[in-house]
């Protein structure tokens, strides 16, 4: 006789839980943060409004972890800083990678959405400091920290001005799209930061 | 006997129409620009809603105009970029008074709703390149040309680039609530920036 096929309801939460987080994901970059709704997200997630609301508390904090799993799968790839010994060629082509996401449709609607959310609202702010920003930071000073033992970079430098100077060009002109977002200005940001913090 | 007391309709419509400026001002201070209505507006300036609607098609429009006349208050004095031959001593001036507006809460609370509808509405980010921030970075990059020619700062240096490099990360911060805004910050940003475009 077969086992019985018990319903299990920790593996269908899960499931349910991962298409609730793909459906605002999606729906965020369709049509923007203000109009998604939860009732959308449930009904595109095929779930029951109060599913969601039993996870979570708001519409934004369903929209912040479901940017909370986009990111840690770009930093399963792109953003992980690699280290082959050289300083400015590993910034390049992580700053390469990072220019060409955010020059992606596809790939930058939701963080635009997700700025837009952490701009106004303080709380969310925070929480993005200490649950995204500073995990990807922890990793990126580490190879920082080898280069000044390379003697690639100032020993002194402040490490979150380097990657303030580094990253926040960008960060800015993909904002208000005052600039192109090309391979060059990639290399250009890595060249003006590292004769900035030259030994 | 006195003249008749002509009503001035064209002065009348000018009182009228700096009070909406300074209501929608005020109100994206106190409730946020998704809160603010036109309705609002008009109370507060004690105009009707007609009258809002004869000059601009929309809330966003309304807005953006009293961000465009703050901002070239601002623009009058702590903005200008002084020409004293020192670039480092000038741009630290600035940067310092630029920071300090930003810390202000009176101050960045209006610039913070107008960057987030610049984020989100690529025709307002242009309008806002167009009319606010070209006309403004054309007087730094003037300062910053009489410094090249002072043999200040490398004579093929990248303008654009040079700009973003000292205001961007002040603008990631400010943005992120990701550090302190300080006089110190102030100085770091112009010495790490002098130090990546040194002649």
């Amino acid at each position: 006789m077969p086992p019985a096929r018990k319903p299990d309801p920790g593996r269908r939460s899960e499931r349910s839980r991962q298409a609730v987080l793909a459906a605002a994901r999606e729906l965020v970059a369709e049509v923007g943060y203000t109009k998604v709704t939860i009732e959308a997200i449930a009904a595109r997630a095929g779930v029951g409004k109060q599913t969601i609301y039993r996870w979570w508390p708001s519409k934004g904090a369903v929209v912040f972890d479901s940017f909370l799993a986009l990111s840690q799968e770009a930093d399963d790839d792109a953003m992980a800083l690699p280290d082959t010994g050289d300083l400015e060629a590993d910034l390049k082509t992580v700053m390469r990678a990072t220019v060409a996401e955010f020059a992606d449709p596809a790939f930058e609607a939701p963080i635009r959405a997700l700025n837009t959310e952490i701009i106004t609202d303080p709380g969310l702010a925070a929480q993005y400091r200490e649950k995204l920003a500073a995990p990807v930071d922890a990793v990126k000073k580490e190879r920082l920290r080898s280069a000044q033992r390379a003697g690639q970079l100032a020993a002194d430098a402040d490490l979150d001005l380097v990657l303030e100077v580094l990253y926040a060009p960008l960060y800015q002109r993909w904002l208000h799209r005052s600039g192109p977002l090309t391979p060059e200005y990639a290399d250009a940001l890595v060249e003006v930061t590292l004769r900035a913090f030259a030994p």
